[in-house]
């Protein structure tokens, strides 16, 4: 069961130019290099804090990877979401997971938090760590700690905040709104990172998402989970699940009134708000993704349930044959039925349809006589749209990747470590 | 539950140079040009039939695709093969794989399976039929059955039919052997498809494996799902299962003497020799996937269950990565730990291992001090051997796959169909 994610009541989202994790109030970030990253464009990052501006603390709900090998930062950030709603911000650095490092990684990690509660206040059980780039080696921990005590933290460093973040990605990805109900004026802002160029290294994700709202503790903990489900959750990159994934939103309350649960006329502008930014950041992920040149949207229909839909339309997403055939332009459909009959979604292959674009090439299980090149060039372009009809139900669901390019092996093969 | 796949009271397998379908006596096969594929080297078939040489049907037994879309063949094998454990043979095409064809596809599978019966004996009802190519279009209906008229049978014939079932493979793949026990000589051939160059298209694939023995249908019938899961069923190339992958196995009896069940003192080695054969078609289907360059080979040990260590070695075998990395002998044994961790299997990571090769690159969850150049050049060569143990448990499995090359993107994208 999702929450409603369309703002009803005729609210409208206003975007914000060059908007981040500060555009909304209460929130300090900042971003420094430390000299782990030894690659990327200017400015080069790779140590970040996103923080609580004043002495309140912020409330937060996260999600994780899935992955059963987790870096130290995921283990610490489960922990400490479990214990408590209410963090003072969050640190980060780019270059290296902290992952399957043993016994020291796991003091690196406490010590990053340890630090960095220093700087924003708090101890290290208020403070969430994220680290994010090659696993199994160990993190020059007095760069890191040096670059925690030096980091430069304002009301715009959102900016700064979301490049340091960045691993391979070839650009930040930072959005934020603003909608009001009932006279009061709500900001949501977010950041993330995919995965880009040059690094041979992992699709790992970080969303991090920031509001002004005041917010019910146990509500955000919800709602956040069927948001990622619809945004975050809906991308993919190359299938390979990064051992470091988070999805952590933040709320300060500095827009005032009463906190945000079920019942408040808020919640769901705010909930729609929220999937708002974190669907724009995530299909900037997948557009975004290693060796890409194409966003692709996928929409299952016609399917049992919202979880066939889901799964359907994520591996068709995922194929590596269907994403070679958006490379070439290949009308070669066949891909979508092959990666939907292998999703493990019911399907009934004599009722199934498939349109790419705008052209439906199977219509309730039968080819149709369309013109291959026009299908082919319905291929082309910055967004290819492909939908499957399982001809089984009425639930549906949209997911978003990209196209697989020779880039996308040069960059996981020809550069070393 | 598996069949012991070793064979022991000293019984040895001899390969046979050349050797294939139409080793074992009893068998006919043959191959033509249709006309249907428009690439291929010399010398081009794409039609075949492999069928018993005299009046006496075959045993048979078959295990098909798990995609819930499928080509009409397979719907017709499954069906035939409920029914029946005995038939005349099997007549394949390539190039085409009469799948998403609708009504006319289901009539056109129906008439290869009577033309091909007419031919070999027997009816629609006791041919198996295999159709491998491009999903979605129709069959050159006309071109198939003068085909199937003209086609020679002949027992030397292995060697054109293992040519006319091939698609974008490289070579034809084709092994036998022979193994005596209590003095008679049995004979076991196999060929099969995967993928390959040029067209792109699917990683179908294929495997007919022929028998002299003498069988119980029964005991044929779970023996060769146990031979299956440890041979077909351990390779990946891509992750995106075919709609018309087919693994058959047919038993003349001409070798005589009482049909073999679990109770015969040649089932065991009979056993054994199947998955031999079965285990280095699927080895070369994997060392021939698009692109390839070279063979992976992924054991996953101290699995909770066979099952675990399955999933386990075929994740990471299929991880585009882990792939990568092999490709740019990145000695980024991080991917290995991420796979494994994504499978599905139970891995403690604390405990968990890695090995590249000799190297050992992580021991009870700890990196190890090694020589990363040592390990990049464990990462050359025609076959690369990976190790990872989860640290639960005492089962393990092994899966093989290859490197994601350049290679594998320009078959799939720059040729469109």
């Amino acid at each position: 069961m999702t929450a409603p994610l369309t703002a009803d009541g005729g609210i409208t989202f206003d975007w914000i130019d060059g908007g981040g994790v500060t555009t909304p109030a209460g929130f300090v970030a900042g971003g420094i290099y430390a000299g782990i990253k030894t690659y990327g464009s200017d400015p080069r990052l790779d140590v970040g804090i996103l923080a609580a501006e004043g002495d309140a603390p912020l409330v937060a709900a996260g999600v994780f990877t899935k992955n059963a090998v987790t870096g130290h930062p995921v283990t610490h950030g489960r922990r400490l979401l479990a214990e408590t709603s209410e963090v003072r911000g969050v640190v980060c650095n780019s270059g290296n997971a902290n992952t399957a490092t043993g016994t020291q990684g796991a003091e690196d990690c406490s010590r990053m938090a340890e630090l960095a509660g220093a700087r924003i206040g708090g101890g290290a059980a208020s403070v969430l760590v994220g680290s994010t780039g090659v696993i199994g080696r160990m993190l020059p921990m007095d760069r890191v700690a040096s670059a925690i005590e030096r980091i430069e933290l304002s009301r715009d460093g959102g900016y700064a905040f979301a490049r340091a973040i960045m691993t391979t990605d070839t650009h930040e990805k930072q959005y934020a709104l603003r909608f009001t109900v009932e006279g009061r004026t709500y900001h949501v802002g977010g950041c993330a990172k995919g995965s880009g160029m040059i690094h041979p290294d992992m699709a790992t994700m970080y969303g991090f998402i920031t509001t002004d709202a005041p917010v019910d503790p146990a509500w955000l903990r919800q709602t956040w989970k069927s948001v990622v489900d619809v945004s975050f959750n809906m991308i993919d990159v190359d299938m390979d699940t990064s051992t470091s994934d988070m999805g952590i939103v933040l709320a300060s309350g500095a827009a005032g009134g009463d906190p945000i649960d079920a019942g408040h006329p808020a919640a769901g502008p705010l909930t729609a708000a929220l999937a708002e930014v974190s669907t724009r950041l995530a299909k900037a992920i997948a557009r975004d993704g290693e060796g890409a040149t194409c966003l692709i949207e996928v929409t299952a229909s016609g399917a049992a349930s919202v979880e066939d839909a889901r799964i359907a339309a994520r591996t068709v997403t995922s194929s590596p044959l269907m994403k070679t055939a958006v490379t070439g332009r290949d009308p070669n459909w066949g891909r979508v039925m092959m990666a939907a009959g292998r999703s493990g979604a019911r399907i009934d292959q004599d009722s199934a349809s498939v349109w790419i674009g705008p052209h439906c090439v199977l219509e309730n299980g039968q080819p149709t006589k369309v013109d291959l090149k026009a299908v082919s060039e319905a291929m082309g372009g910055e967004l290819v749209t492909i939908r499957v009809d399982l001809g089984v139900g009425d639930a549906s669901a949209t997911a978003w990747g990209c196209n697989l390019t020779h880039e996308y092996v040069s960059i996981n093969a020809d550069y070393t470590t």
